[in-house]
């Protein structure tokens, strides 16, 4: 088995073509390959249409759509693995917020759809409401790959620490969050939640952004990062556009198990 | 009912003498009662009694020594609620890390005794076994008081998400968690957790840590805070003796849990 991976994510900038969406998500896969070197892409939350419930329908494939098509190709010809950040996926009369997971053969062997909607209504701040559009997903996602179980949510799934367990004792070490927090509360929560996610589950935490796009109408907080299974920070983004790249090691997420056994000591008797 | 509330923490000093630890307590409640008109004081983990698994068995008391007896004349005496910090408690053949509770009559009507046993090795970093000497507590402790429902729990149990959920479903709206990080976990986890703690659950996070005592054979990393449900850190010490002193409000529980809805949006039919 693997013991360090490559691991890079395209903090791209998303705008109203999808087709410069597609062709921008594969020049920074491309450039993430060629590069880093990476062996796992994670592209961001909506990477393929605006953050926006007006458009989203518009914008909206079912699953052998020209998205997906595309990206199994580039899997397929770069030998990677693409957690492809999320896109709108229409299946019947449905759409969800749908991450999808390609293996470097180009299969799709991973899928979530967005279990927490995020509708949120905040006094001088941020006021959304997917549900006006998107229906919520119901399973708890964790995908084998060659490396290891590797856990999948989107966004405002990851402020739920019940589902970041859940996913934990599922047998993930990593966890790959696409992810468009916004200028209300990136700036207030971000950071925070992402490091104590990492530290209480004790795995590899890989939360993908948008760049900030300041001629849409939502201005995603970018800030894109990997942090370690101690809740140290390991490489992050700014707001701008940017591949990240950190190179993780399965060995220190079983060394700090061992250390600060957390989920030995948890109290199942009683929660 | 009332809306807002004086808290304050006494980040005090603890030493081998249980007498001058009394007193200490004594001395900075009396404080935060006469200069910050506190309503509710916290002290922190072990605050009669070195924390060092050697000598707790000889700190050890029972319920009905003398250290609850004078904490319970302090209480009457000033009108106050104590969150009496927490000492050994000796119960027949074992002894339990046990917080009390003191409302303003001075009736004890709150006991936590710590759920999670701090037993770690790390590295290049702290080792310790609370095991070697306590008993866990078996318990999820939420107090009522004339203000709320107040969660208690003691330092490493605030490092196991599923209790700090338990507390709030159970109605806590201020959490309050007399703790001693050290010099390994302090710098890299504390802020972090308090913040997250308050945010997720959207409770008033209070977190009491003795200074930092750099005669002691453990290290305290100090920093005590008062911290809203927001996540933002409304009162912080350094590592040095203080009362710490903040008024909170329990109004903006309210608001924060209406503008974003975390707490509705659980899936409880998933985990």
């Amino acid at each position: 088995m693997n013991r360090s991976i490559d691991i890079a994510i395209c903090q791209m900038s998303v705008t109203d073509s999808k087709q410069n969406n597609l062709n921008k998500a594969e020049m920074m896969i491309t450039q993430s390959v060629s590069k880093n070197k990476a062996q796992i892409v994670v592209l961001p939350e909506m990477f393929n249409c605006p953050y926006n419930t007006k458009v989203m329908a518009d914008y909206a494939e079912n699953i052998e759509g020209e998205t997906v098509k595309r990206l199994s190709n580039i899997a397929k010809k770069l030998k990677v693995y693409i957690f492809a950040g999320s896109f709108p996926e229409k299946d019947k009369e449905k759409i969800y917020n749908t991450s999808l997971v390609f293996n470097k053969e180009g299969q799709l062997i991973g899928k979530h759809r967005k279990i927490h909607l995020f509708d949120v209504d905040i006094q001088n701040g941020i006021k959304f409401k997917e549900s006006e559009v998107l229906s919520p997903g119901n399973d708890v996602t964790v995908v084998n790959t060659e490396f290891c179980k590797i856990g999948l949510a989107i966004c405002y799934d990851m402020r739920f620490p019940e589902l970041m367990r859940a996913i934990t004792l599922k047998g993930a070490k990593i966890i790959i969050v696409p992810a468009a927090f916004n200028m209300t509360t990136g700036p207030a929560h971000w950071n925070e939640l992402l490091k104590v996610r990492a530290m209480d589950n004790q795995v590899y935490f890989i939360a993908a952004s948008p760049a900030r796009n300041m001629s849409a109408d939502y201005h995603a907080y970018g800030h894109s990062a990997i942090v370690d299974p101690w809740g140290k920070i390991m490489a992050q983004a700014q707001a701008g556009e940017i591949i990240l790249h950190s190179k993780i090691s399965l060995s220190r997420v079983e060394k700090i198990r061992n250390e600060l056994p957390l989920l030995k000591h948890r109290r199942t008797d009683i929660y």
